[in-house]
């Protein structure tokens, strides 16, 4: 073999890192307060900070290889747990915070998590589970650090004892930088392990105009939490592109993201569609200034037709769709438009749930196993691999998630000429609400063991504010008596309460399908006709508090 | 080491000729001809032809690792190369058809190309140095095959001759995918080897938003030659985004490019300083629609701001300095203004050698031998390094350009604290001209040559249409008369027409530095303060003809 006589510069945090230290210096990160004020910090002493936080991780210490996790909102010391885990090569573990105790705590365990970083906020959620953690991480509460937390350091003091300077490791570009777990399957949720190499083309992959198109003349306010999906690759894009960030810590609401893309002149906002339909209430009553917009990424859950367009015409703000998942660092698929598209050619395209970014290659299989056409007609699950796509799960095999080296998406769907998806059905039964998954079987099992309960299943059903939300669909044994509210407040002590189905309907039996496995694309079927019986509706109020700070308290 | 878990999917010249086979099937490639029509192929057929040149490439013998050269202009032809070579495993080398006859058959004779692809209208220079190349290429002729090159193909009947299916051998990401050679220091040309993972990664950047932004809703105009510097990487990104190409073939006379950029809705379209001052007057005096560009990338010479300020105000087009080499594939640094800048500080930015692009990293060496601070004033030797910058060249060692790993560019700049560049002086003596290096030296020793001259030292001089023209300075031998006809009709039987000088100075001595080398930025100086004597000028038109057909005809 010929070898290319060019430099072999890895492909690493690192290099992101030394970006921001240098050519980005001037870039900014802002994190929204409680008060409303802005803290606000310079990429140059981010990357100071960062080094100290590398120095101090090293103090409690972290080796390479090691898992630093987080626990915490979109804010500055986040950012630094970014940039300093992989760097000082560990890897950097965001837990999400959204998860029920349980899974959160075989997460960590599973993990095995040498420091987690919390923020004061969510002390009391990490104090929960913390006695039962067999991994025995040491704790760093970003705030005030009152003592919750067994040996527990301040975050604060941690970066103000760490005052000699730091030797980064060589890290090589394979070596795994980040680790991530998903829920969206059945069983335990499950890790995906990035590597220097994927996060680094990844955040390139942001930076190119058919994705993101993030730049240096860029404010970007990522609304989508970094404990999910690596909040789609922005933290390290702005770091490779020295784009400013606008984080808006803990505080979700509509008012708070006008304020902040206002006041900030915000260019880049991402969330799920459930954010933006209450930003869109919220605009159309107060006409925040949004003029700032010129991107407005948009996924986690497909997006309604009809919240693009009041956006477009009503405030001038151009929502895209994007597609992808924590198996892919996220982003697959962005529908931008094609060139000059107009009319309902403009919105065949934006309705798709995206044009395959390039470095991402994808096929659809059928079930007869058979690649289906690129038609827009043929369906099949979609397949995808690529450099930042996942080859395996952390520590749990699943070999059906993956296939001939390709990655199995649980999404079936129809690709047209030029690559843009359409996505028609799940392969797998999971509900996405606000852009998180809900395991309906982990519902059904949580409902079946309810007396009187003899069998259920669970199935998405259509929600304006949240996309969709679970329905329960029952059946009682004979003789028993139930009731939604019953049901309801059993389910509230299991799961995390917003798992927790609002709408409940008694059948007499729950459709098979021929190998006697519910049946439950008749059942989506059965409700997209109007064929079910109406059902009982919950009130969430009369349900008991959550055992932990709720995250949808904020949202 | 902990690995991460994802798909080692290799970055390769293979996966761009995937990518137009599929998502970017419908991208297009439209050739102009003789006749201004424009010749049109679709993506997808792209990938078709290429796979019958990998075959019709393999029925010549062509092996893994062989060198496969072209001499051609922008054209579909150039393009099928571009991508088949890499894809089979071999190397695509661009022959620059801008050298001297002896340059070029220095750099086939060192490349020891195995098939040389090659415009008709080409022939005749490549007919010229056949006979003495000791490499032996096969010919391929795009266009009408007529015998003038021994044992020629036609490049359609190899295509129609290799109709069987190909198989693509796997490829490495470090397998040399490129060879390009470059004449800008003294010595022999300079073989830069690219790699599959070099060409993949800058074609990456090319399409992030802070260098060019190529994106699948552009059609791009590479009037910049794909055989000077990869077209800027150009034709990589167009293939990795599904833009389209617009390739102008020879015909690179203003309004031609005006009708081009006109008539395709042209969105991006690149070149040399030069080509964007004919257009300008062209334009000013016939104003074409070049509403359709949104970035006028502009490299190769220092931009003149005139000529920026003439085409935002006057046709609204926006002309964005950017500064690479050969070395660096080429894309080092682009000039976009910081977000938000006006007036002055705009136009400081943008008269910027440019901003360093991520990946690219950068640093200033004084001269002794200490890291320069990036304040914007302090001054040192710009060396590079990064994924797509160049550790060494292909069978020549050339120590003295490398640097603990880095690239030492021969630009002497001054980097402000956000990563602008602003060159200042150069660090070899160098003339560029039309965006195309002319070597000082070798005029001089053609020039020291003639009987009668005792000293000679060339130095650039500003030219408004060429940037630089190359200015004589010539010592006579006591007793001998010298004139500058004379002179340049010597020069035209020894170097390429356009490297004459028009202009020749006559000096008693030619300035020393204190080691006895000619002290040429002492003679730049006179030169800017109107020290030196009147030049005495040559009448092009009376130089004798170029034995072979002179590129500049076109230009």
């Amino acid at each position: 073999m010929l070898e290319g006589l060019m430099q072999d510069e890895a492909l690493t945090v690192q290099s992101l890192l030394r970006r921001m230290r240098t050519v980005g210096a001037s870039g900014e990160v802002a994190t929204l307060q409680a008060d409303g004020s802005l803290e606000r910090c310079s990429y140059g002493e981010v990357a100071e900070r960062v080094d100290r936080l590398c120095r101090g991780l090293s103090m409690l210490g972290v080796q390479p290889g090691d898992r630093v996790a987080t626990l915490a909102w979109n804010n500055q010391a986040h950012l630094e747990a970014y940039l300093a885990a992989p760097s000082m090569g560990a890897v950097l573990h965001t837990l999400n915070l959204r998860l029920h105790p349980d899974q959160l705590a075989y997460i960590i365990d599973h993990a095995e998590d040498a420091v987690i970083l919390v923020d004061e906020s969510l002390v009391p959620m990490l104090a929960a589970i913390a006695p039962r953690l067999t991994c025995a991480p040491k704790f760093v509460v970003v705030g005030v650090e009152d003592g919750t937390l067994p040996g527990a350091w301040s975050y604060d003091d941690l970066l103000a004892a760490a005052d000699s300077p730091f030797e980064y490791p060589d890290v090589e570009e394979r070596q795994a930088s980040g680790l991530c777990y998903t829920s969206g399957t059945t069983g335990n949720p499950k890790g995906v392990l990035y590597s220097h190499r994927s996060t680094y083309l990844h955040a390139m992959a942001a930076c190119t105009a058919d994705a993101l198109g993030v730049s240096g003349r860029d404010r970007i306010l990522p609304i989508v939490p970094m404990f999910h999906a690596n909040a789609w690759g922005i933290p390290y894009a702005a770091a490779m592109a020295g784009a400013d960030l606008v984080l808006p810590g803990p505080h979700l609401q509509a008012d708070r993201i006008a304020a902040l893309i206002e006041g900030e002149r915000v260019t880049i906002a991402g969330a799920v569609p459930t954010i933006w339909m209450d930003l869109l209430r919220y605009a159309d009553a107060h006409r925040p200034d949004l003029s700032s917009l010129r991107l407005v990424p948009c996924g986690g859950a497909a997006v309604p037709r009809s919240l693009m367009e009041a956006f477009e015409e009503r405030h001038g703000v151009r929502i895209v769709q994007a597609w992808g998942m924590t198996e892919t660092s996220p982003l697959g698929a962005v529908a931008h438009p094609p060139r000059g598209a107009e009319g309902e050619d403009y919105w065949r395209a934006k309705t798709m749930a995206g044009r395959i970014c390039a470095g991402v290659e994808a096929r659809l299989i059928d079930g007869d196993g058979r690649e289906a056409a690129w038609d827009g007609v043929a369906t099949g699950e979609l397949e995808v691999r690529g450099p930042w796509v996942a080859a395996a799960y952390y520590r749990d095999p699943a070999p059906d998630k993956f296939h001939d080296g390709w990655l199995r998406t649980g999404d079936v769907a129809a690709i047209d000429a030029t690559g843009y998806i359409r996505l028609t059905d799940r392969a797998k039964d999971v509900i996405k609400s606000g852009g998180e998954w809900i395991s309906s079987v982990d519902l059904e099992n949580e409902l079946m063991a309810y007396p009187g309960v003899a069998e259920a299943a669970v199935i998405a059903r259509p929600d304006d504010r949240w996309t969709e939300r679970p329905l329960a669909c029952v059946v009682a044994e004979p003789g028993a008596e139930l009731a939604a509210d019953g049901l309801a407040a059993h389910l509230a002590s299991r799961v995390s309460r917003w798992w927790v189905p609002e709408e409940y309907v008694f059948l007499d039996e729950v459709p098979k399908t021929s190998v006697g496995k519910f049946d439950k694309k008749l059942l989506r079927a059965r409700l997209s006709e109007g064929d079910l019986d109406e059902p009982q509706i919950v009130d969430r109020s009369e349900l008991p508090p959550d055992r932990y700070p709720s995250p949808r308290a904020s949202a």
